[in-house]
């Protein structure tokens, strides 16, 4: 589990590696042909998450083209609520549906007594792409962070201020506390067993811990984070763990310094000059080229992505994108991007 | 235009007061039965903004309601592309839309000679306000800021991530630079007669700040606030100017150093303790309660309104919230806060 001869994995164990190993966030994803026709077939977003060998294949895909330092998990962060038996639902270009949970008769609908049997077939996709990964890649799992699951299960879909999961948050944080710990629970449990089929890394992704004031942000957002580590690394000593919470910069520091905590994502508003100061001599960073720029192209690509390289050469660094890639992304554009981190 | 006297002034000018001026922003807006009555008269939103009697009056309404220490003109910050030629509406619960530019030959079309004609009502509406202010109250004038303004003029309407305007920033910064520039001369014009008619402050909202690299925040964002605040200086060298360029809190110690720049308003998710760290030592700070909280009340409103003020104790402090008031608000709420800040 522990390859450091792969470059992913010795980034993430705090070497400095050069060029920096290289994967994409959503590089499984709508901008490749290849993922377009697998998901037609699959027939419906979770329907791909729970099929092994369609997910296993579109995971690997982006290897096969590009040879990407890793793989991720190709799955969804709503995968948790819907396996603690909320109703969610994936309507072609609408984004998720859920039925809201807003208090706590809601929240007593939830159980992690099926948590494994709907979560088995990502265990077993999971299980696909270890034995099928690319020499020198390594293989990410990953889950998203409670506070974001949360404002999912509370909203009932993306949302732009998120006013009930916050309202419930800030106005009644021990109420909430009841769903955070559920979905620490899950998540732990969930990402040991990611582990167990064969993930060499794990993610947690708390895409919306940016609309949070710092005492929240402690407390359901940095907090549990650090506990799913623990629990995991309880059970797995060894495993890295990548923590990015997205929007949050000026509390990467403090988590850049628990034990827990390997590496640290930054978004793409992140300096990464302040990066290499203020979190690289505690945790790996991992990022932070913009998606758009991506898209755009021209020659302010090559100029922004050496910049980043630049920047974060001083320490341990895993080139990525700030935030997910956009599905309108020229696939040449990938290229060039590759081709300049990798000089 | 300095009158010290002025809790809001004095805290500009760079003193403590205790307690410190409050202002909620978005006072002039949907919570209040009052503002709702005018707007319906004024049928739609943009005909109020235009109509100096009316906008005056809604202006005043939360002052007499609750003794702010300040007035904000009503106003939107698309009168800019307004006055400039871009055709603008406001559908009701839609949001605005603009018939958007993308290119040189939209860019073309805009002009600065009708701007003070287009213009002519707000500072109307400036000068009423002026002449009605309750004792002790002053009256901020405000714009947005040129990345924020720009974000609507190349979207055509809201949007989550930018992707045009943030395509032309990041992709052709020369290019991009022709409309910020173009803004930066318009929109310190509209400041500087703002004042002459009667404005005692001044803030620049850069409410989507948030979204650029630090390089592009820099260039789009920071610097064009900056010689928007140095050129209304130039005539007019005590007017205090407020930045407030939202979820950029890395880059607000920088800000806060620019003499041009009187006081820094913080978002939701700056935590006041950092702020009165790095920030008060160079600028006055302005914020920062979550106005989700001042929706869901609770014990939890008091107490962390007094964290906040406690936080900010030590140097000039403006009470505010972190973003717009809540259109649910209940009026009670509100009351309590104020309560809660006076102590």
């Amino acid at each position: 589990v522990n390859d450091i001869s792969k470059p992913l994995i010795a980034a993430l164990k705090g070497q400095r590696v050069d060029p920096p190993p290289v994967w994409l966030m959503r590089q499984a994803g709508r901008y490749l042909p290849e993922y377009r026709a697998v998901r037609e077939q699959a027939g419906g977003f979770l329907n791909l998450c729970y099929d092994p060998e369609k997910a296993a294949e579109v995971t690997l895909q982006p290897l096969h083209r590009y040879g990407f330092d890793a793989a991720i998990l190709f799955s969804d962060i709503l995968v948790i609520p819907h396996a603690l038996g909320q109703n969610v639902t994936f309507e072609a270009g609408e984004g998720p549906r859920l039925d809201p949970i807003r208090d706590n008769a809601g929240l007593a609908r939830l159980s992690t007594d099926r948590l494994h049997e709907s979560l088995g077939p990502i265990y077993g996709t999971v299980e696909r792409v270890a034995a099928g990964l690319p020499e020198g890649a390594a293989l990410i799992g990953f889950a998203g962070a409670p506070w974001t699951v949360a404002t999912y299960m509370v909203e009932g879909s993306g949302s732009r201020d998120y006013p009930n999961a916050k309202s419930w948050a800030l106005g009644d944080p021990d109420g909430f506390q009841v769903l955070v710990d559920l979905l620490v629970d899950a998540t732990a449990e969930y990402l040991i067993r990611q582990v167990e089929a064969g993930a060499e890394a794990l993610q947690l992704f708390d895409t919306w811990a940016g609309v949070l004031p710092k005492h929240a942000f402690d407390r359901f957002s940095a907090a549990p984070i650090v506990e799913i580590a623990r629990r995991v690394k309880d059970v797995h000593p060894n495993i890295p763990v990548i923590a990015f919470p997205r929007g949050a910069a000026l509390y990467l520091p403090e988590l850049a310094r628990m034990p827990e905590i390997d590496a640290i994502g930054i978004d793409y508003a992140t300096d990464p000059v302040w990066a290499a100061r203020e979190l690289q001599p505690h945790a790996t960073v991992q990022g932070n080229f913009d998606p758009i720029l991506l898209l755009a192209g021209g020659d302010e690509l090559e100029r922004r992505a050496r910049e980043i390289v630049e920047a974060l050469s001083g320490g341990p660094h895993i080139f990525n994108l700030g935030h997910g890639i956009l599905p309108q992304t020229p696939l040449e554009h990938v290229e060039r991007l590759i081709a300049a981190v990798r000089g």
